[in-house]
């Protein structure tokens, strides 16, 4: 093992065995997953060579390739349970995707929860072992978040009792399903269900798009690859024409909505339930926010250890990166938003499944606040890790541009989760609603509940962005309580701003639409201050539960380097409803420099405790060893361009040039 | 031409022409450019597959040719002048980077200002004529920024009069040199030269690499591509090796120093030239993140004007997402902070040339200050594109993410400019010394000038940063200059409260170099203060030599939009130094709002003055016609996956699996 990484764990301050076993919820989970993780890691089904040096091409087929064995694999090893065949995907995926993901994601769920059951025995067997690779097609080449847009069309015609689907402009293209280029052959098509001569709005139907046994589309069907992306090398997001596209009557999802064989529409009782998928799928989202973080995190600490540059002192040995101020600065803050990401992560699961069973007793009080909760957190954490994972890469210095860091496969992996199931701002302004309707409760006499109580105290309180001195400023910059309370003070203040200039827009526009439109960046960060606060408040409680006394500790610094970090930030926010004062500010700047001072020797085992076996697959910086050097120089040997000793461009095109002198 | 953008061109209230000579310096410049521009626009000689289609090596390959290909056409075309030669190669080059790139930038630059008339002679016509193919290798795969661990040796041999050079240990493998890997067949190596058993630190070689005629390595000469990045697919950083590999005594660069045959070393008498070819190369470098920040927002903008999405008011068509609020207050920011990088980056052009004039006429007087102000500028200045770029590319939502936009390729071929020539944190540091010196200086009572200025006035001012009503509050949040007047007061501020740490830490600790690592992060903001006051400053300025009034009135609400946005991003600093009150804060944040109202209309416009041609290759959805969608699925059928009907890896993996059921 590499001196300093040595030399770093061994001077850490706590066990980052307890704090994996704190952040896998227990000692159990943490031997289960490492169990599983070892069947991929030790099976050499699951070798093949870094995709990096792959053409797309290649790199398809060994995505299809390996997903063709997970499912073989899981049956093979009985892993059955939710999560565990999660810890199995991530394991077998590394940071990359698989082309039949959305079969399992979306098109099984789907099935599950639109379809009857009739429908579900016809088609799910078949799925679950993979003839059916199923997708799910929804966004348009136009048309994203808003759906009331999409213009695919399925018109029923009762004399055949088939729907007929159509592309009618190239706007309406299906565009972006995951599997759809290349590897599906059914696709759950999203269209406006026009029957009887009227448009009933969007429905679900199922549509076989390629031929079993030969692969081919269907007549009628134009499918394929939508080219290049940023990332997602491994996956054929795809795209979907049809041209009167016939499918039988009993391919429309009809769990809820029916048209029965006259064309006669039979409206849903409820549309609640497609409310729960969106929940769960975007409280999954925070936690892969916390584990991309996390991942980031440990590649850039543990080089950080290992690197050393530049001097401190003149004349003395070159100091490891991570020794100086600037760089605890870059990273340290990070690594304590990955550890507050993967608390609120871990709450966001256990919330989803208290209230899933809740709903199964029929109680949906509380759904409206958790599906605004993922809504602005979902924006929030995918946010902060778009740009804190740049921040990681960038701290590599110039090795962390290259693919040997891992780094830019991580980046380009995530940041569409800025965009997809909701765009971030979408999102934030959901939340804003939710915030806004809490708001006009409060006002109209009514408490509220749950994370937005804080609301409650505002009537009495009666915050004036120009007034000095309303709060009581005894803020105390080494308590996380006392820092959740500024921050619950922050986003009453920016909740109620928004509000006021809301209303005071309704009086002076046409519409209220606009005015929501003209208050919308102010809502957005209303928003935004609500989703840090509850961020704080989640680690800070967090900490209560520690037992441990030198984790508690440890988490304690990184709390807190959160918490004023944070501060430190939007000063202006805390400064301005005299939340905290200028001599604090000034306090809070100082006191972050001896929290990195604090979190140093700590810094390595931190990462450790995230228990990334599978960052040293994707990454010759961020091994555990720290072995880099000589692994980058054997990895860099097997680039595409050093197959041969000389380029046959150089014979085309620069020897013509050099004989002409 | 699209609808859309045909209405916004008919509504700007400005000839966006007018704007496009003011960018240029003169219509004569612009006439200029566009006339080169032309010449490979329409030469097929320069057409090519979309490059996001081809593998890295097809890649490299259309890149060596194009580069061989712009070589025989500068002749031709009689294009000499170093203004146009940049010109023609960024248009030729898109958005990519070619092979030969350093035989220009560095190898022929350095031959010339450190090699002898002798050494010019002997190298410099084939080098010119690409016979010799040049790199410059100075980063090592262990030191990058501080130069003076390198760890390459150059003994001499007076024997054989000969240089021995080695790379005696993994990590001092040369690493990144452009064009290294597989094209070049000469490199200028910075070594540790070593004579008569003393080290005089680092020294410039001429080495060969490849022979001439078959290009093959030659012996001693390990070389090779590093490997996959996150960009720069068509170029081939290296790798170099050296083994006892042995180059004449001729071969060392002897402008300044010198061995003579017998292993004397002769010291050189000054090394202030080196620092001017650094500036030139930062200055440079502050215009190409001006120029793809402008691009990135001609994308976006362009491309928001054309999308439809979601609805304002229920039932109405889907607006132009431009309308929306969130939309402005992503993009116009940034569309302003373009402009003002445009002004700094022709700014920093005369600048260096003026003195480098006073430089050429032995005046060094003005290079500290230049130096310190182009390390800090291009810090700022990539730093910011870089966050801007990914901004815009988030802001057209799916579609940018995909390699239709652009934007990718802007964004990973722009990136690496924060961490090469200085990295940004040691860029900022070395501004942050000068600030210090200047500091120090007024505080013995001497007067500084030029930009620093300000700090002339400090000693009377004797800011607290917990005092209050220090500053006469009398900002004009409409007018410019009153807004620099408080950005240089924020400047002020924050330079003083670094220097007073510093002092404070220099008292309490063992050297000063721990005291100055432990102030750096005051040190980075302070120099960030200082960057900002700059571009503030020139872009106010700026607006007094606009002569047309439609243009001078768009101008200034792009600057106050650029002042008002950075106020309210840092509302701490300027409420702590009570440069501004709370209250104006607030009616900053309204400001705001409406200058984004303000700036709407002449939104589409503003980018159309950037006039980029090459937007249009590089990008489906900047296109200046605005033809989005039909162009996006011609694009998408070309992808390489599209190549056959059904993939290979159906028949492999996924027909066996579908069979067993």
């Amino acid at each position: 093992m590499n001196q300093d990484l040595r030399r770093e764990r061994e001077a850490a301050s706590f066990n980052p065995e307890l704090l994996t076993h704190v952040l896998d919820g227990s000692p159990e989970n943490t031997r289960r997953r490492r169990e599983i993780e070892n069947l991929i890691l030790k099976d050499p089904d699951f070798q093949h060579e870094d995709l990096n040096f792959l053409t797309r091409s290649q790199r398809y087929e060994v995505a299809v390739r390996k997903s063709a064995n997970m499912v073989k694999k899981m049956r093979e090893f009985g892993i059955a349970d939710p999560e565990e065949i999660m810890w199995f995907k991530k394991m077998h995926l590394v940071n990359f995707v698989e082309p039949v993901g959305l079969n399992f994601s979306m098109f099984i769920p789907t099935l599950l929860n639109q379809g009857t059951t009739a429908q579900q025995e016809k088609w799910l067997p078949s799925s679950k072992g993979l003839q059916i690779i199923g997708t799910y097609a929804q966004t348009e080449m136009g048309h994203g978040t808003h759906l009331r847009g999409l213009e695919t069309t399925a018109t029923y015609d009762p004399e055949t009792q088939e729907f007929i689907l159509n592309s009618p402009t190239v706007t309406s293209i299906k565009w972006w399903p995951g599997g759809l280029g290349k590897t599906s052959n059914h696709a759950i098509v999203l269209a406006q269900l026009i029957t009887k001569g009227k448009c009933y709005g969007l429905h679900a139907f199922i549509a076989p798009i390629r031929e079993i046994g030969t692969h081919k589309p269907l007549p009628g069907i134009t499918v394929g690859d939508i080219g290049p992306k940023f990332g997602y090398d491994e996956m054929d997001n795809g795209y979907l024409k049809m041209d009167n596209y016939r499918i039988p009557r009993e391919n429309m999802l009809m769990k809820y909505a029916q048209v029965k064989p006259d064309g006669t529409y039979v409206k849903p009782v409820s549309n609640k339930l497609t409310y729960g998928t969106m929940v769960f799928v975007r409280s999954f989202l925070v936690g892969e926010a916390a584990r991309c973080l996390s991942k980031a995190c440990t590649i850039a600490i543990r080089y950080s250890a290992v690197r050393h540059q530049s001097e401190i002192k003149l004349g003395e040995p070159e100091p490891q990166i991570l020794d100086f101020q600037t760089q605890q600065y870059k990273l340290f803050p990070l690594l304590a938003t990955a550890y507050a990401f993967q608390f609120v992560g871990a709450y966001m699961k256990e919330t989803y499944h208290r209230i899933n069973e809740d709903i199964g007793q029929g109680d949906l009080s509380e759904l409206p606040e958790l599906h605004a909760l993922t809504a602005g957190l979902k924006a929030f954490t995918s946010w902060t890790t778009n740009a804190a994972i740049e921040a990681c890469r960038m701290a590599c210095g110039g090795h962390g541009y290259s693919h040997c860091s891992g780094l830019p496969n991580i980046y380009v992996n995530f940041t569409p989760t800025c965009t997809f199931e909701g765009e971030n701002t979408v999102m934030m302004l959901q939340t804003a609603r939710f915030l806004m309707k809490s708001y006009d409760q409060v006002h109209s006499g009514k408490l509220v509940c749950g994370m937005v109580s804080y609301l409650n105290d505002l009537p009495t309180q009666r915050i004036q962005p120009q007034q000095v001195a309303v709060w009581p400023t005894v803020v105390d910059i080494d308590s996380p309580d006392s820092l959740t309370e500024a921050y619950k003070l922050r986003a009453a203040r920016l909740v109620e701003i928004a509000a006021k200039n809301l209303q005071n827009e309704v009086i002076h526009r046409e519409s209220k639409e606009v005015a929501w439109n003209l208050t919308s960046v102010d809502l957005v960060q209303a928003s935004e201050a609500h989703c840090h606060y509850v961020v704080v408040k989640l680690f800070s409680e967090k900490l209560l539960k520690i037992q441990d006394k030198s984790v508690h500790a440890v988490l304690r610094n990184l709390c807190l380097l959160y918490c004023l970090y944070g501060i430190s930030q939007k000063a202006g926010d805390f400064l301005q409803g005299s939340i905290m004062t200028e001599s604090q500010i000034t306090q809070v700047n100082q006191r972050i420099k001896e929290l990195l001072t604090a979190v140093r020797p700590d810094a390595v085992a931190l990462v450790d405790a995230f228990d990334f076996q599978d960052v040293t697959l994707g990454s010759v910086l961020g091994r555990y060893d720290g072995n880099v050097y000589e692994n980058l120089f054997e990895w860099a040997r097997k680039s595409p361009l050093n197959k041969s000793e000389v380029h046959e461009s150089y014979r085309k095109y620069l020897k013509p040039l050099q004989s002409k002198l």
